[in-house]
């Protein structure tokens, strides 16, 4: 990983306290909003091509998992980052409340069932990590059992990880300043309305507490094979440029190898030219 | 739906014979390669605001069915169709051979699982018509079982039809001649031969029987509220052309509708606005 990007990985271990990091572009940034999101339709140009060699590969499978505040831009993520994507080799999880068929079950079984398979690339919006974070909030569960939960992840991560998947977690950080802003244009113009949700109001009541969860969170799941990226997401072109070069320069870290050629091309071949042949009909 | 798609629309009852029909655009078709690939990229554009609103409508569900010889297109199709589409809206289902389980239930089981919900696309890559095209090429089960399946489909679709599925099924149409073209191509080029399945030779010489089962299916399983449509796919342009076209077309013809502005809007926004007042916290 370029050095860049080293500074949002968390690492094992650190103890992260939210107001220590920034929502904002680094000072030293010399991108600006045009420029950065130029670099971003380049990175999206290797992404697709990435992409393509993964799926032709069959070998890699990558799991990202896209966490944040309601309005921090999830949505805007997927769109703005995989729009060039072929849909065929990306798959977009929604984590919505538990259906009862879920809740009968253990927190992980819903989310095992659509991890990626070789050569796929699945997003989660929203994840497992609900279940330290809205569960932990809301007192869903008392804290014995929510406390179990950061091992219980970061060994189910693990077995994904030991089973061929490459795991990145986007935390995108935004402050609850640009989240007021942001609700305020979701209520100014009646065609975002339907982007409003009056829930968002109760939960954005609950920030700190919120910032409290995911601060455990981010101290405690981040781990070699599955770390936490904390994306500085006020500005929403910086937070793709970050989450798009983590993407490329992951992707391109694995080296992906188209398989090898046949060895019998050209039998093949000489099978089509000759079809015509009175005798091969 | 315009009168230059018109034409591609199989009407209920109607005899299909291959041989009446072109895999090229029609004579008197006016653009070239280039103007038509610009408008496939401004239909893309309308594509993209179609399916946000569709979503944000959450009424309307959409089932597309790609259906083809091999190497006819099913998966060009997606990306430049679907590429500039937001990941989230869209979804695509690949049937491939069917598991022990999917085998031990009928054979709409496992497709009824996966069509669309409100506000969403699903995209069929192929689908349960290949329970009366391989199944039936290859004697995989006896006459009289796929025979009954014409009618079991269009049930099956009317179904979905009634609980507000709109359904558009696609045979992207190819020469014979062309095919062995884009066989030769992958086999030319190294970098392409992991798109090479050798399989594919034995299911070209049984193209008279693939021909004679998909004018079958065309011809039995046309509704008016699950159509075929005949897409002339020997040029790649024009046929994603005339995709994007009936599709953007259908889908304007949904007159979909944002959900209602709120009506407490004002209320939210001044809530937001008040909330660092000291007696908000």
């Amino acid at each position: 990983m370029g050095e860049a990007m080293e500074r949002y990985f968390i690492k094992p271990g650190e103890k992260v306290r939210l107001k220590d990091w920034s929502p904002d572009p680094p000072k030293d940034f010399e991108g600006d909003k045009e420029s950065t999101r130029a670099a971003v339709a380049e990175l999206n140009r290797k992404l697709e091509v990435l992409q393509e060699r993964l799926y032709a590969e069959r070998k890699h499978k990558v799991l990202v998992i896209l966490q944040g505040m309601d309005t921090s831009g999830k949505d805007g993520v997927i769109r703005s980052v995989f729009e060039g994507v072929n849909p065929q080799g990306v798959k977009v999880a929604n984590f919505k409340v538990p259906t009862q068929e879920e809740l009968d079950h253990d927190y992980l079984w819903r989310v095992h069932k659509v991890v990626p398979g070789k050569g796929e690339i699945v997003i989660f919006n929203r994840s497992h990590y609900e279940d330290v974070l809205v569960v932990r909030v809301h007192n869903l569960v008392p804290p014995e059992v929510w406390k179990k939960r950061y091992e219980q992840i970061n060994q189910f991560e693990r077995l994904l990880h030991e089973t061929g998947t490459t795991i990145l977690k986007f935390f995108l950080f935004i402050s609850r300043e640009e989240q007021k802003q942001r609700l305020l244009e979701r209520l100014a113009d009646p065609a975002k309305h339907w982007k409003f949700n009056p829930g968002d109001l109760k939960e954005r009541a609950l920030w700190e507490e919120y910032e409290k969860a995911y601060e455990d969170v981010l101290s405690r799941t981040s781990t070699e094979y599955a770390p936490w990226i904390l994306v500085p997401a006020d500005k929403k072109w910086y937070r793709d440029w970050v989450i798009s070069r983590v993407l490329v320069e992951t992707l391109e870290g694995l080296e992906i190898q188209l398989p090898p050629p046949l060895a019998d091309a050209e039998t093949y071949r000489r099978q089509l030219l000759e079809e015509d042949a009175p005798e091969s009909r």
